[in-house]
């Protein structure tokens, strides 16, 4: 089984390294790039868990390990 | 329109990072997380593009701004 879970800087913390890839755009001539966000994204295998375990683990993972919850926001997605 | 952006190391490349995560979450007792990888995952505002000029722009953001194609791949999707 595999995890796809997303981790993004919070709407309401400024996120340094998206600027700088939108002003690096803009400066390129890409003045349709209005906003960058930049955030990590993470690819977990899983073994020996039922789809319910993995749930619930990977709450509790995103949680505690891959995401700040002060900062930021997570969100996963179990597939195959 | 809004795009998202996958960048992944290669299958080839080491993912000090990911073994990082991976190790960490073995210590604290996930055996069951064989694997970790970690990329980057980015959100792109974009305004006054059509569909296809988007999809050919963003090929090129892809490639040789947000990317390094030597060690790393990407994927975009247009959302909206």
């Amino acid at each position: 089984m595999k995890a796809h879970v997303w981790v993004m800087p919070k709407r309401t913390v400024l996120d340094p390294q998206g600027q700088t890839i939108q002003h690096a755009l803009s400066s390129l001539g890409y003045a349709q790039i209005s906003d960058v966000r930049q955030g990590k994204f993470f690819v977990l295998n899983l073994d020996g868990w039922s789809r319910d375990e993995a749930q619930q683990q990977l709450e509790r993972i995103s949680k505690e390990v891959l995401a700040n919850p002060v900062i930021e926001e997570y969100r996963f997605e179990i597939v195959e």
